[in-house]
């Protein structure tokens, strides 16, 4: 069971297609002098990951670009090495003849800015645990706040230094759609095709509710330090209460209480006689959650859920002015049981989107996961994905 | 906006009816000289505080048991002083000519054990916060767990003390709808008709995951010392934190994006610009959820997330065992925008219910409090309790 949710947040293992991208996929780094952020601040020696599945047309006008979601990283499909336990998490609908073809298309994906998973040593990005090259020690709490047109731009910048300047179209799940939304917001000519998996085109006042609490514990705990850790003991239990807290949001009741229902973590520790007895599901977050924040940062956690705190298409006054922008029609693909991003909220960027004359398609995905049928179950929205690109 | 919020954790403000339940409420104090618990362990001394409302008659048949929620407590109805800013939660239903109608009932509502406002001057408890008779001390973690039916037999205690025998109902809303249903399986012989509120027949996986997450900001803040604090300084941030996540987790997006949107927590503050700067809402969660915190106790906190953990109706194995019991008629009213006890949990009950040929009205509160619709729109369904307690 733990290693269940566990999969789950490395998102991919559950729903591993027979036969996943063929190819191996290698792990690429794109480095920049230098970025100015939306708040005008300037981050030096930019470097992000970033991997590709297909082949790129001589005349560079086959891109796909996948952006990730919020606890995840590049690795959308394929694997590094034929033993790899599991492919990237978009797997099933990335590959040759799948709805993201790679015989046809050339699929980029990216590591974004303050990626949670900084001490993956298969991740590349730029953060408070990056050292800072003018003080030569961790940026820390010195870190620019970054926002989702930050990680935009930084894919802008990797798409102009391999001469992309068309995208067939932007994909993304959960905060991934944050940036394919930002993407046709900000660059409406670049940008034919919108595919927005489990998305929200802002962070209403519940999400930034929930997304502070996420990142609240990680302050509780003194090994945070303000964000001076490193080198020192690291907040790790504050850490792993956090990502505990991603974790069943993400998720929802269906699933979780088929696979736990009301078990005891263990056989002979019945909860009615301690405190310090559990019921299974508990142990079995807790368990994934530590196993992830032992890859991740904290300080990276708290940039990254003020990225998704800000986030509002276009980055302006208001969602419905930011959506304006929008040229690109959209493919938006909710899941019904979703208990984090609500697909009321999915719904709105379609009724502002067709209210101001945009082409929107919409369907939702129905499974038991919550959140994460945008993961487990985007194989079953394939087909709505591949009659899209085809329009 | 944060005292909007402050409000609804004291559950009553928001809702109170023009005209209040018109006589001046006293808290009473009832004490038992000893309770066995469901784990065998042996509490002495216990005092719980209870009110009520209208009178008794000469043969005490008519008695209606209001049981309160998880941050709650008996102040069901009415003032205590002519002057206080809001009457007990339920006022809108309590009262002469109102659904719970005191010209015709004797309504009693009796704090329950380890409530959490222990240091709110008009609660009685019993819990980790009280002197241990035999050690002269606190009992901090060796106060003995508790469950939903300790909770009921301290209340038979009561009922038993002022000769009451039969309960012509017993109603609640989300932990006082467990013990509304926990006294229909345990003293069917006693209970006419149960009126259960935002509930739910059992702490199923998923209610137990975020159970588990509310309590361990607690276990996070040093200064809980493994819940030995008294005397020093208490784990005041921890319990603030686990508070947070209480409130919000019991409204809904319908109504705090309305009243917070994306605003900032102070308006040349901008969230773009520090960590330290905050969106509106986190700010009066943190707020509401401090003053809150300020009259509870850490260790109640966890002793009632426990509580909660065990919930399933009979205390049993399982869920339809447990149903089976049940004579009395029931009412069960979920709020359809419910975020944190889901209308499928009261949906399983009376499916259950009904299924073994139980009798079972059924009616969605709609709003857009979420959880807070069982309190904050309790009128709207008092017609339908009315014309319940009349069959």
């Amino acid at each position: 069971m733990a290693l269940c949710v566990a999969g789950l947040l490395s998102a991919g293992g559950a729903s591993a297609p027979a036969a996943a991208y063929d190819q191996l996929v290698e792990k690429h780094t794109f480095e920049m002098p230098s970025l100015t952020t939306v708040g005008g601040k300037t981050i030096k020696q930019v470097r992000i990951g970033w991997e590709a599945y297909g082949k790129l047309a001589p005349n560079k006008d086959n891109v796909i670009l996948v952006a990730h979601y919020f606890s995840g990283d590049s690795h959308a499909a394929g694997k590094y090495k034929a033993e790899d336990a599991a492919p990237g998490y978009w797997d099933a609908i990335i590959g040759p003849g799948k709805p993201l073809d790679t015989d046809k298309y050339y699929i980029i994906s990216s590591d974004t800015l303050v990626n949670l998973s900084v001490k993956n040593p298969t991740v590349v990005t730029t953060g408070p645990a990056t050292v800072d090259p003018d003080t030569g020690k961790p940026y820390g709490m010195s870190f620019p706040i970054v926002t989702i047109r930050d990680f935009v731009n930084v894919q802008k910048a990797l798409l102009q230094s391999l001469g992309i300047t068309r995208l067939e179209a932007v994909a993304g799940g959960s905060m991934g759609s944050f940036q394919a939304i930002e993407w046709s917001v900000a660059y409406p000519d670049m940008v034919k095709r919108v595919i927005a998996v489990i998305p929200a085109g802002e962070a209403d006042a519940w999400t930034n509710g929930w997304l502070d609490i996420w990142a609240s514990p990680i302050r509780l705990d003194p090994n945070w330090n303000h964000g001076d850790y490193y080198g020192k003991v690291e907040p790790l239990a504050g850490l792993t209460l956090a990502l505990r807290i991603v974790t069943l949001h993400a998720q929802s009741p269906l699933r979780i209480d088929k696979a736990f229902d009301r078990k005891w973590a263990k056989e002979d520790a019945n909860p009615l006689d301690s405190l310090d007895n559990r019921y299974a599901v508990s142990a079995a977050l807790d368990t994934a959650a530590a196993a992830r924040a032992k890859v991740s940062d904290a300080n990276h956690f708290l940039y990254l859920v003020r990225a998704n705190e800000l986030w509002v298409a276009g980055h302006g006054k208001t969602l419905e002015e930011g959506l304006k922008q929008v040229k690109a029609p959209m493919l938006i693909l909710p899941a019904k049981n979703d208990m984090l991003l609500l697909p009321d909220m999915a719904r709105q960027v379609r009724d502002l989107v067709q209210a101001d004359g945009g082409k929107v398609e919409y369907q939702e995905i129905v499974g038991e996961w919550g959140h994460l049928d945008g993961i487990v179950n985007i194989a079953q929205v394939g087909d709505k994905i591949r009659s899209f690109l085809a329009k």
